[in-house]
């Protein structure tokens, strides 16, 4: 059965978006550094159409997740920044114009439902109202003997968790403080071991990789 | 000037400390497993007055420590676990008995005065009223060219930290969700960008370790 990774970028306090998300800024305010460390990336920059970029350790990561992701979830506040019915979503094509950077089928977890929309370059949104659980097993089946890859935003990754259906995290920390903005982890969830399975590390980000516990 | 170092063991998810902190377990539910990698390593258990122990990349990082470490900087809570006069504290001379594990001097921070307290072993504790920044300077003055340690906790790291006084992070992430507890870093706080200088790890924890910028 496919592997379920949760892939997501931290400050060290914390954070996965900075304070103040606005749809011009929707990552908060300084949420956009925490990213750098991909978007400066050769791997990243190829993943988007774009040429140049760094060769180098936090490049591997990118490319090493682009070969093996066969299908994503995400967040509706990840995928649109939006909430509510999508007839009154500004973005409710998502963020990445006509051809986004995914590739396969991405789930996308909303209470509006909403036929598939199919992208140019393989990307295909399917809009999943029943739940995680669901969102991961559509997500299991269409990825093969591939990754199901969990992109975010917190609360997506917390449901998943909670829920018991990652088998791995992979956390980029950003050497930062946001000091304020959207946590990845809450309170009130159960005490979970992992098991530390990879470490690499850039001077833009460090690279932590943990087996999760069933 | 002395070198001023925030050391601590944060869970992935950001906590110091379980929930439902007691006397009998100061560190919360499961807290105590967050120091698993210390307390198993031999350069703790020699600290300590202790036989054996493992001797591996997180005992050298203690080992490490211990060898430049001149003067200490904690909270009341990590001193006692208590707060209010000291007549009511049941841990009033700390939670280390008559030799305490740090032998260089260690100024608590508290609202309430008391004259220091000369330990076996090389350990005074000193009590400072006016505040942390007050206590790293005086600090500072004890350690002459080692390092200043400020060891703890929350409280104590996120002042000292707003104050502009630590020169250098050293984050020990345990490879656990805590899923509540005491937060390393509360919200409020102003951004800080951190130069990442060193990344170690073992199974059993990673250590970050990050220049923090003035």
């Amino acid at each position: 059965m496919a592997k379920v990774v949760a892939d997501i970028t931290m400050s060290l306090d914390g954070f996965v978006a900075g304070p103040n998300p606005t749809l011009e800024e929707p990552l908060g305010k300084n949420g956009e550094e925490l990213h750098e460390w991909a978007l400066e990336s050769a791997a990243w920059r190829e993943q988007h159409g774009l040429e140049g970029g760094e060769t180098n350790v936090d490049s591997e990561v990118i490319a090493e997740r682009v070969a093996t992701v066969g299908a994503h979830v995400m967040g509706r506040k990840m995928f649109s920044g939006g909430s509510g019915p999508w007839e009154e979503d500004p973005r409710s094509m998502g963020w990445w114009g006509d051809e986004p950077p995914f590739h396969t089928r991405v789930f996308v977890l909303t209470h509006h439902a909403r036929e598939p929309e199919e992208m140019e370059g393989g990307t295909t949104f399917l809009f999943v109202t029943d739940g995680i659980e669901s969102a991961v097993e559509q997500a299991r089946a269409a990825a093969g003997d591939r990754e199901v890859l969990i992109a975010g935003g917190a609360t997506a990754i917390q449901q998943a968790l909670a829920a018991g259906l990652v088998d791995e995290l992979q956390m980029h920390v950003a050497p930062m403080l946001l000091g304020g903005g959207t946590r990845l982890f809450g309170e009130g969830a159960n005490p979970i071991r992992l098991e530390a399975t990879r470490v690499l590390a850039s001077p833009k980000v460090t690279h932590l990789t943990f087996g999760v516990g069933s």
